[in-house]
């Protein structure tokens, strides 16, 4: 007898197979019992009008782990148009306690800290699976996009001698008698890595100390990174972020059809160019549509981007809207500068139905440049030095960006919270599960 | 005219085309000038007889930013059987510095300590490309196998409340006014994921704060790790490892051809079925042998892998060994048992050319023997919590091993010390560049 997986057993119609996973549920119907087993894959019925063929299952509590057997057959009433007949269970690990929420409900009904305090459960309900298939497949269709672009693969230390994007929102660590940091982007390294390959990506955690708990900042999160040398400025850098972003959405259309389906998700249309709008223009059109005067702040809110985004939807009927130019004076010093204009930048954040995903740009390139920036910036050379070597020894024009997985997530299942878009997130409270 | 990369030259033979990159050599032989231009995918000779041609080229250093012009033409006595006629150079980022070590030789001649202090730019060097273009190649490997093996790729967090695998060889952050933990593995993790996913991979830094220098350790390091339910036991686990290496080799030999050859390294050849000894079994053909008795001891020494390796190689013909049933004193609690030799356990080390590759084994799996090991262990449960939920509520028996990155270059291409495999190693003194 062939052991399968749930979601090949259309594959096995009149053939008896063997199948192993969860006991997700027990009904019974006007004399029948209906039995789902829920795999890594998906879930499978089997039918019985005599309890006694699946009696194992009866006295131990949904979550238990079991072996079931059956003859696959169609059906028009089974979810998926199949299901098992003639059914015999055996036990592999019976348990007895009530999972914190109903993990056999189609809609898994929990409270947000519920959902968290209990993941390690809870992540086993369909619906948290499929979010968590397509965070895999988002990750594996921006390497598939960056590797056809000739990219390279890298992965750099976690643990750095000063912080990267300076500010206090650093995590300390004690390092053989030094103080340390937790890494909050590869920023130094991607660049680095662009004198030694053009072009790297790297996928990986990064740190960030921010002390308010608020539904859209995570004190870990995944940092999709992108770098890459020999560009004009920060349009050849939004053209690969746009490349990229089209990359991943065809990936989950591709990979994760099931899955949007089942949290009722629509993947956006990623037009051939996205627009976009300098900074200063975003404000004068704030002010124009909305009344409010956001002229001379340095930064958008997260008002003007939502305020932005329905723009772009209105004017454009894009989901995505680059903002660029931002000011000088709210980026980090690596950031080159917009030669026409010396107090905005060459910078750009990528907004997705009003939320800032992406943020990237042109960065300096030549070493006395970066020492003018850090005098400027009244920081001093040597907490940098090894970053700077890179420059020393040439580098060409270069920028890149990084995409926030979780925000990606987040706003593409259109979720209230980013803590709910990552396996066990990481807060100020919250250090396990 | 087309602006291509160094490798694909070839299929531009009569054009002109435009190339970037650093600017690798310049050297005159009998009246004529040859200038190598190497950008992030390969290198290329220009030639010509009158140095007006790439005159900007003549008065910069070495590793100068330049843009080549020129026609491609076939000629045996380039390298590649391709050069390009007709040069002309436009300067990007004009240098004057001499590299701390020579770029353009073809072995990279340096002290490791100057490897590792100008990492930044000596991981320019071909042979150093090289090998983190096999680094990247491993990894999408990897991934590449247990995706077709139905495992789903996971990110899970970094910084914890407990020390994963105890010990002291932890780094301490300062998390919020709470003291926190480095992941030493994404071991509790992975194993939670099995209950969700049923199998499950992460690619990801650890940590260890291991207080030694020695050539095979590293304070971070990239771990390949595999975990996946309804095994058997830990038979099910090596030929699952066993795949996976195949996997890679296999991928290594498609895609990183060209490094393998530039560094003289042979892949092996990964066994149907690797050979396999059981420790007590390993400790006797030691005392056979080699005349020294280990017996007793609860670990094996490096000096045993070796010989255990020797002995692989002559008698089984095979760089790889596994080494199963490490004694229970020796491995950490959530480790399973053997039933008929309870000292023993369902665990093993895969040894590649004499040195510990893979660690793995099969873990308890039932929530009542996770409180029987802790107390075993006189361990508490309380900081244990959330990983035992995952128990209580059915898991399969499971198991899994991890894959160090690094010690896998490190054998391949035979390297004396493990911290030249990585782009820039974490080590006691080291947390720059």
């Amino acid at each position: 007898m062939k052991t399968i997986r749930t979601i090949e057993a259309a594959g096995y119609v009149g053939e008896p197979v063997r199948l192993r996973g969860w006991l997700q549920n027990v009904r019974r119907l006007g004399g029948i019992t209906f039995l789902v087993l829920r795999d890594g894959y998906g879930t499978i019925q089997a039918v019985t009008e005599d309890d006694a063929d699946i009696a194992a299952a009866l006295t131990v509590g949904l979550e238990s782990v079991i072996e079931l057997r059956g003859v696959v057959v169609t059906s028009d009433q089974a979810p998926g148009g199949i299901e098992l007949y003639q059914p015999s269970v055996t036990m592999i690990t019976p348990i007895q306690v009530t999972p914190p929420a109903p993990l056999h409900k189609k809609q898994l009904n929990a409270a947000v800290p519920t959902l968290l305090d209990h993941a390690v459960v809870l992540n086993r309900h369909p619906q948290r699976r499929a979010l968590f298939k397509l965070a895999a497949a988002a990750m594996a269709g921006f390497r598939a996009t960056l590797n056809s672009q000739g990219f390279t693969e890298i992965q750099t230390p976690k643990m750095v001698a000063s912080a990267t994007e300076g500010g206090a929102n650093v995590f300390k660590i004690a390092y053989f008698g030094r103080e340390a940091y937790l890494a909050q982007s590869p920023q130094f390294y991607k660049q680095m890595m662009v004198g030694v390959f053009e072009r790297v990506y790297e996928v990986g955690p990064v740190f960030r100390a921010e002390p308010h708990n608020t539904t859209r900042h995570l004190n870990q999160y995944v940092s999709l990174d992108v770098e890459f040398g020999f560009i004009e400025d920060h349009f050849t850098v939004m053209a690969m972020a746009r490349t990229v972003i089209a990359g991943i959405m065809d990936t989950l259309a591709q990979q994760g059809s099931t899955e949007l389906a089942l949290l009722g998700a629509a993947l956006p249309v990623v037009p051939e160019t996205i627009p976009h709008i300098h900074f200063a223009a975003a404000q004068d059109l704030i002010l124009e549509r909305h009344g409010v005067d956001v002229r001379g702040e340095p930064d958008l809110s997260p008002q003007d981007e939502r305020w932005l985004g329905e723009w772009a939807k209105e004017v454009h009927g894009s989901d995505f809207l680059f903002v660029t130019g931002y000011p000088m004076s709210k980026r980090p010093f690596y950031t080159h500068l917009d030669e026409a204009r010396p107090q905005y930048s060459n910078s750009f954040d990528l907004l997705f139905r009003g939320l800032e995903l992406i943020t990237g740009g042109q960065r300096l390139h030549r070493y006395e440049q970066y020492l003018a920036a850090l005098d400027k910036a009244n920081l001093p050379v040597e907490p940098f030095a090894t970053y700077l070597e890179a420059f020393k020894y040439g580098m060409p024009p270069h920028g890149g960006f990084a995409i926030g997985l979780e925000r990606l997530l987040m706003q593409l299942l259109n979720l209230p919270n980013i803590k709910l878009t990552t396996l066990f997130p990481r807060d100020m409270q919250r250090l396990t599960p």
